[in-house]
């Protein structure tokens, strides 16, 4: 199934995704719910961030290639998390805003995201992997003289506008199998293979469980391969092969 | 007014404190709300979090003896903030679970809560002390050799139990003349000028404001001048005057 949220006469309801209509939920995918029968075409809909995660933990280095062409070129000997803001998430097609005052390398992270639909405590990997409820897609967009001046990650990871993730949440497909890709206007720039990460979503998420409840809704950004630089005036695209495409306009704020 | 929120026949819904009563109200602070005019005694009730912030902002230094005490001695010079995990909440009285396998120092650090109660984006000081629908108390629980051994505060600061909130919103108080006390087992050991900050928060709210938009419901930690170990067994509580007293046991957790 593939689980999507809209704006939809002034409410957010989610929906389920067939081909190209969208048919209206009440409730959510992570409890009950009815299917209405109201059906808009997805092409006229405006999708926002599939879910809203109450935690939104968010992986670091987890792909050789990413750790050897960054500065802390060390390879992580566990899997540890952070922690990105809610208010940063955009839908797909919303544009990325470049904060006028922002100099410096400003770039796109293609990641695969898991997305929790059941709590779980001190798990293995077999109830990670049964908590999981499906799968998205997400740009960390980072600006990177903010991420290595600033004491934390709050603006260079969590600007306005700095997290696209969608366009929906799939449930029937392997992301490990998969592979990732990044398009500039249409034009493929970057690759890599999904699952080639150094631990993989069930490993952190039974890491995470041994002293934090992962709950439903809750989402897993699980770290890149591929960086691009994101030019405004373009517009950036991440594809999954088995979940879909993930597009975004790159504007650049007016100095105001 | 003091709004709190509480556990009431499987439902979690707001409610305005009156002395020894709390009044349930329909909908939140936030927004529309209706007294119900149900009453329950504040003694009988489960208080949670007052509020379980969209994104939930904090303060690292911002008094000057916890940055001399720290071994990262180096003043802020502009405000910048974390971000915590929404899931690490417990309320008033809920017990604060120390992991079976954490050692090393296990302390509270007692904070000033801001609550946001209105969108801001790119605001004044004035606007940015608009925006502050209340203030609560936060019990910033950190096990410091995870704080210095992990690449992230993942755990030290955000495992389960380990950010005590509340008891309540307080709307009618000015904190920046308040003072902070810790006590254990009724024992007052720490205190300090509550306003004695190195940014205030409305110099922090108009600073994230400048890149972030701060949503009705989140939260921002002022950071402490008072850390306490915290000891299994014991009780500790966080006063703020004009807001009120957070009190939690502490307790080890069993070794499974």
């Amino acid at each position: 199934m593939r689980w999507c949220r809209i704006a939809h006469g002034g409410r957010e309801p989610f929906g389920l995704v067939t081909e190209d209509k969208i048919e209206l939920v009440d409730g959510t995918p992570f409890g009950e719910y009815r299917r209405t029968g109201e059906r808009v075409a997805l092409d006229d809909a405006r999708l926002l961030p599939p879910v809203l995660p109450p935690t939104f933990f968010a992986v670091g280095f987890n792909y050789t290639a990413h750790v050897r062409e960054s500065s802390k070129a060390v390879l992580p000997e566990r899997p540890e998390v952070g922690y990105r803001a809610q208010g940063a998430l955009i839908g797909h097609g919303e544009a990325v805003v470049k904060p006028a005052d922002c100099t410096g390398r400003f770039e796109s992270e293609a990641e695969l995201v898991a997305v929790i639909g059941r709590s779980v405590r001190r798990c293995s990997r077999d109830e990670a992997a049964a908590a999981v409820f499906g799968w998205t897609i997400g740009n960390d967009v980072s600006a990177r003289e903010w991420q290595h001046g600033d004491r934390t990650f709050w603006r260079a990871k969590n600007s306005d506008t700095f997290k696209p993730m969608g366009p929906w949440i799939e449930t029937g497909t392997d992301p490990l199998t998969a592979r990732t890709t990044v398009a500039v206007d249409g034009t493929e720039v970057a690759g890599f293979d999904t699952g080639a990460m150094i631990f993989d979503p069930y490993d952190y998420i039974r890491e995470i469980s041994r002293y934090i409840t992962l709950r439903p809704g809750d989402v897993l950004w699980m770290g890149t391969d591929a960086t691009v630089e994101m030019v405004p005036g373009t517009t950036l695209a991440v594809s999954i092969t088995g979940i879909g495409t993930l597009r975004n306009p790159i504007v650049l704020e007016e100095d105001r």
